[in-house]
């Protein structure tokens, strides 16, 4: 019998696959990783997983008849789902089945956690050639006339089968292996490390091997969980870094560390005890694989559920102080001159050194260090988008907490890092957030009537399509933030030197009695959860003025090193730069010129690449490679850096970017030099 | 200034070296590893280390002077020895001076070791090339322009001075690494092992580097204390195996594993923690080392304490029983056919993993296994006799707890496993004991009288110079037994049966008035602190039977498997071959026919193997070489295995030892093939 499968592609979250047709949705999203809320456990008694069948057209998708893809309307549903709802194509998720091809969008109440995390895997080109490869190999069992040690047997066994020799074993896979041995009736299947080590050894024909790469990020912490086989990235797992407590940046970890004799321990041990809790988010799932095997031309599919022994290998890139305080390196001279890491090359560490919960013999791959500003993170995105084998220059800005830039191809490749400080992660800003539901990640301001529609994360309709109570808005978030800099100045809001303008167009505008302190209101308080009008005021623009600043001179400083006017493309990275409007952002002058087709947001490239060194350990050598051969350039030291930097702090820097935009959008405006923002298809 | 120095040599450990003059006895009994009790701290107010000064001649003393070389009299000695203990040479440790050549005498009152572990260190011609190496770097601190890693900086140096490359580093040094170095203002003392990793930093020059060599036998444990730079021995540490708490033997060590669940656990951390008990001990005393540099043509010497981070290598021999349960590998399939080992490869384990309170970073070598029975103390065995070098054919004997055999030369090599059962080492013998303080460990019978002569440990005297009430006598030990029973038979109160001879002379002769099982007194109760009359019962003489003609089969089995006639040596092994009286072996017919002077007893030939696989790195390639080339022989698969085994049961067995005994012993006894031990010259 075939078994008949349905696409479905779950919105926010974009994460798609196929699932066997007859399944519920809550199941659907369970095996594609989204984990929809269902508290009662599918007994349809909750009403937390209710979910809205999507209408139109989407690319893979067969949608003709889209509700009734979802099985038909089950009594009982009406229970939770208002008529009007039901209008809508609500459904419970418990209750509705996959019965054809499917677009879900699951609303912030069903989701299940809690923080907004974009970290979906792109498609990536990888040679399957993972650093552990399972054999199976079949024992002669021993006898007096041959009674050769168990480990022996093992390694004539593989060295037979496929030529491996001088392989060692983990003390622990000792400890099991005659049980085992004896348990498989002498045929087993052995884990072999790097064709050196032998980590895992199981009775019979194994359960699989599966991997994690990790991507540590100051903020957020993004694993995806591999099938080592084949390559096939079977989930997505994110939290908050749980050092975020300690403080929001590197510098305060840093401090922390500083000021607590325990302090890196116990910092590590969060990062490690975090680590632990995607592993166990992973091993509490069931997951459905599609077996090498075919059935009648039909790819057969497997339920799983992965066991802490089968996670064979772990990747983990992150910057250099994530990466310091992880392994609990002194992190301290990586903030104070010259800023030297402890260790630049990569790492293999063994699993239970790490104290993670996985198989305790596997080794933990550390993507190494560009320098002491510029971590594995940013050697996972070079493994991701590879300046060094190609032609074009590329300019690759990876916007995190820090900075880093990458600028070259496959003849000369430099890097550096720019102290963008935390404002384009929302903090440091008056109504700054994390990127969390509430917080305000889209801004268009009318530039005759300076009126402000905002989009709230965990809500999709516009506060114009929304009744003001319906917004609940909390704050600001990274690029709500540059969003609302960047339509004040084109608005006329704000002047090129980032000042309030006086002609004021609306009751917006806003001077603090006491301080002086301008400002300008985005969200009313009855839009807001706070009760507060959100504004943005005059230090928070300056705080973007800073960081876009810091960001451009730092690309026009290496441009200069390298001897170049212009670049091939711009890249960028990071979860920020999948938010940020590009255009927007060349608006207000953060990038040196570059036709707009040729910036591209790489989304979380790090974890990507990351990705890359867990399923082709070639690629780790090549890790390595990038990381003694890449140039460092500290910014600072480089001649003219204060005066480039007080240049760029003009909105927009008018050498550059400007030049350029001027062919997109036309001037219209009140400042000639900027074109108005309805013509250039930049507000709605 | 000239250091002058002179020859000691303590007996009855034969601990010898030289030793500056003018220090104290103590202090130079502490400097050649001897412990003399000295609990007032040499504040000469506990009289607990009273020493002998012996007179005679001895090797390489110059002892004309013997008295006088112990410095004058000094006023308060009398305090603690009387005038007739000073007429015998009895002085106070802590008074008494090294002004020359002296042999020591040292009460068993003042040995601060309970246990008599007779494992003191051979002189062995060893290659000095440790897998542990030293390097003193210089390094370039970092700039702005130069910000390479801490790491990245140490390898460049290594690289440069001795040209080593692809280092590792161990994540424990790693995470001190930047705090070493700027402590040591970029000075550092590096050690790498194995040319391979770096498990060690400290600033500036280092504090040198020591390793141990741990024979973990049955029953004791020998270590010794190396300087890994000079080879030299500079300590040898001793215990009990804490595991004989769950039985004496391999075989009721793995009942124990098999009774309760976290036996095996268990017995794994009794031998770790005693390990530990081991190296607490070497970090608790002064050691003096001679330093390589000379001051005018003189050695220097410098007094150290080590610390546990200097303790960089460790080498660990045991049979594979110890082998097993130390490393928690099951060992059940050692005891059941077909006798597998988990492994037969050397292992190197770093030292947390297993719990070693030495430099967490440091490698522990672990011996490898020739056989399932014959572990890698039979292998440190032959990496100091070197069978496999020679043309010669010699047939090494270690009789431990089991006895293992190896006949050959460097054409071809043969190792078997005998069951000798425990009766040699003074266990299942109605008054059997180990090798301790209390225990008969010589005998003499006299063949006209039957009477009696016997010499305990820890006291000089035998009977027939003390008084009853001085022995104190607890038990008979291995060699005490072998004694007893061979001077019983060439007294022949056993027959060539080892039945009792019912020709009574004396009145020693016993049957028990129920069971009917003869034996012979070889203590009186009034010689004993047991209260009761110490005998050998038929019984006891049973079991020594067997042990002797299981060693004597094994020997002849293999000697026709490798088609010879006779042997060029035979080497006897062992702290039990170390305490027997060769003769006597040879008259129970223990050993195939051999010259007398070609026996030899090497001692703890598994220490020293040991110790050479710590010294030389190169050795420990050998040793695998050794274990994967040796052919071991099932001796219970063989042919004939039963008869010839009931054959060499008899005493003495009369084809071959005798044959050639008739040489030494003219015969004059009762028995016609047995000689008079007077005339033999094997009674006093």
């Amino acid at each position: 019998m075939s078994a008949k499968t349905a696409w479905v592609i779950f919105q926010p979250s974009g994460r798609r696959g196929q699932v066997p047709v007859g399944i519920s949705i809550v199941e659907a999203s369970r095996r594609l990783g989204v984990d929809i809320e269902a508290p009662c456990g599918e007994k349809q008694v909750c009403g937390k997983c209710k979910i809205r069948i999507e209408q139109g057209s989407f690319q893979k998708l067969n949608m003709e008849s889209s509700l009734l893809n979802a099985g038909p309307w089950q009594p009982g549903e009406e229970k939770y789902i208002s008529a009007e709802e039901r209008e809508k194509g609500y459904r419970m998720g418990c209750v509705a089945t996959v019965e054809g091809d499917l677009l879900i969008f699951v609303p912030e109440a069903a989701r299940a956690g809690k923080q907004v995390v974009s970290k979906a895997p792109r498609p990536l080109d990888i040679t399957i050639n993972p650093a552990v490869k399972q054999y199976r190999v079949e024992l002669v069992p021993p006898t007096l006339k041959d009674p050769a040690g168990d480990f022996e047997r093992v390694c004539a066994a593989l060295e037979k089968q496929v030529g491996l020799n001088s392989l060692g074993i983990d003390l622990s896979v000792l400890r099991g292996l005659h049980d085992t041995l004896e348990a498989g009736e002498w045929k087993a299947t052995v884990s072999v490390w790097m064709d050196r080590e032998i980590i895992h050894v199981q009775p019979g024909s194994g359960s699989g091997m599966f991997g994690l790469a990790i991507d540590v990020g100051t903020t957020t912490v993004a694993a995806y969980l591999c099938d080592l086989a084949s390559g096939q990235v079977i989930d997505t797992l994110s939290m908050m870094n749980p050092q975020v407590k300690y403080g929001e940046d590197v510098v305060s970890r840093i401090s922390f560390h500083m000021e607590n004799p325990d302090g890196l321990q116990r910092m590590s041990a969060d990062i490690v005890a975090g680590l632990n809790s995607l592993v166990e988010q992973a091993l509490s799932r069931e997951y459905t694989l599609s077996s090498a095997h075919e059935n009648e031309g039909v790819p057969t599919e497997q339920v799983i559920r992965i066991q802490p022994e089968d996670i064979l290998d772990v990747s983990i890139a992150g910057n250099t102080a994530m990466h310091h305080i992880l392994l609990q390196l002194n992190p301290v001279p990586l903030g104070v001159i010259p800023f030297t890491p402890s260790v630049h090359h990569s790492l293999d560490i063994k699993a239970r050194e790490l104290g993670l919960k996985i198989n305790p013999a596997a080794h933990i791959f550390i993507l190494p260090n560009e320098a002491g500003f510029v971590g594995g993170d940013n050697v996972g995105v070079l493994l991701a988008e590879e300046p060094h084998r190609q032609d074009a220059i590329q300019l690759i800005i990876d916007i995190g907490t820090n900075g880093e830039l990458v600028l070259g191809n496959k003849d000369r490749l430099i890097c550096s890092s720019c102290a963008t400080g935390p404002a384009l992660e929302g903090a440091q800003i008056e109504f700054g957030m994390r990127a969390a539901p509430g917080a305000i990640e889209r801004v268009t301001i009318d530039p005759e009537t300076h009126d402000v529609d905002f989009k709230v994360i965990g809500r999709d309709p516009w506060r114009s399509y929304s009744t003001p109570e319906d917004m609940k808005t909390k704050g600001i978030c990274g690029s709500g933030i540059l969003d609302a800099v960047a339509q004040m100045f084109l608005a006329g809001i704000l002047d090129n030197s980032g000042a309030f303008s006086e002609h004021h167009v609306s009751n917006r505008f806003r001077t603090h009695p006491e301080t002086g302190m301008k400002s300008f209101v985005i969200a009313w308080a009855k839009e807001t959860s706070i009760e507060k009008d959100i504004v943005i005021t005059q230090q928070d623009v300056r705080q973007i003025q800073l960081a876009k600043a810091s960001i451009y001179t730092g690309c026009k400083l290496m441009m200069k090193k390298l001897g170049i006017e212009s670049v091939d493309s711009i890249k960028i990275a990071g979860a920020f730069g999948s938010h940020i409007d590009c255009k927007l952002a060349l608006v207000i002058g953060m990038f040196p010129d570059c036709a707009l087709d040729k910036i591209v947001s790489v989304g979380n490239a790090a974890g990507d690449g990351c990705r890359i060194a867990l399923l082709n350990r070639d690629k780790r050598v090549e890790a390595d490679w990038i990381a003694d051969n890449i140039q460092y350039m500290e910014l600072t030291l480089e001649e003219n850096f204060q005066w480039q930097l007080m240049e760029a702090i003009h909105l927009p820097h008018m050498t550059d970017a400007f030049d350029h935009l001027d062919g997109i959008l036309p001037g219209s405006a009140a400042n000639s030099r900027i074109p108005g923002p309805k013509a250039a298809g930049l507000i709605p």
